[in-house]
């Protein structure tokens, strides 16, 4: 297995694993937040969620939906959208052989750039750094797909 | 091609190969459903798509939201929202050489809990089958995250 | 590095990693798109995205659904549905060692087929045409999955 411990050998691969991952799991929390409103506003989707508040007609006023609960979906809706093209994109340029320190600023800001993005949607922080935020991840995706396709452009 | 044969000989990326392709396709199948559901209730979110079934006004009926679509449609992005962190931890941690028996294990689990997590969703079941398969798949991905952060986080 | 410049030099990879950069930046753009319908036609989810135009109730107008934002984000969510199973059989397949010019087939045509579908959705076009390009990129990630799981199915 030569091939595969040359792999996390590769400084810009195990970083690219270890932001990754960092995002993912950041992106795994909006998921409990969105349960945690859920259960303390008592706003649900499914009759089967709230069947424990009553019975029949009881139950149809927790069938709603609520202002905060729509944010965090929203936000991590927004996160998909820009996490999806940076897990993919990220990967092949991580296995282009990218200078380490160019690629580990990319990787950085994409994070730091996320994170800003979910504190200002849950806070919420008036524009423009939620904006800020979405700009910031959406360009270092940009740059690294253009390094990409300038490089190894083969269709 | 040594490096590509070898990585297609790795025990433990084999089985992640197998495991991801299958959860994948059940997530594809739920595109499948939705629209099953939208032809046989006549649910439809777009003009164009019930344009056979009358013009102009009489369209108007079929351009609604039934709680059947709607549930299909959250079971839907629930997957997304979950395959995803798997498909990038699951794929890193795979990489990463770990003890075949717990990786194998870690993708059975996720996989057995996530269509558990649909039909539980689908049926409906009553609470917490649903909230327990969710959970036993976020839990694998998260076990698969830290296995990789505490063995080679580099920042 | 000899296995990372292997992967990088393998024909099929370097296909993959080319047509799956660009539908990524495709899905990319309809983030753009969704913000350009949004300012243009002053309809917005949050508050403070639109605080520039007023204050108090006078803002309540603005924060409305419109047909056209819907409709981009339902392109967009698509995009997301079936993108991220091309993702993930399609980076698995090109490692399974795939006759060349079958594999470049599958991706040109997942590419081709899923820029057709936005265009059909967002003009719109009568129906089969989005149909059309769903069902054409939906086929291909489910010949890559086939021709997966028939080699090397491990579980």
């Amino acid at each position: 297995m030569v091939g595969l411990n040359q792999l996390m050998e590769d400084e810009v691969f195990t970083a690219f694993a270890s932001y990754t991952t960092i995002i993912l799991l950041k992106m795994m929390l909006m998921s409990t937040t969105t349960a945690f409103y859920r259960m303390t506003r008592k706003v649900f989707a499914n009759p089967e969620d709230c069947a424990s508040y009553g019975k029949g007609e009881d139950i149809k006023k927790y069938l709603r939906t609520d202002d905060n609960v729509e944010r965090v979906r929203r936000a991590h809706l927004n996160d998909l959208e820009n996490i999806v093209p940076f897990l993919g994109i990220g990967l092949l340029y991580s296995l282009s052989g990218p200078d380490p320190s160019t690629a580990i600023l990319h990787f950085r800001l994409f994070v730091g750039a996320r994170i800003y993005h979910t504190m200002a949607y849950l806070a919420p922080l008036p524009q423009p750094n939620r904006a800020l935020g979405f700009f910031i991840g959406y360009g270092v995706t940009f740059s690294m797909a253009y390094s990409l396709l300038k490089n190894r452009l083969y269709l």
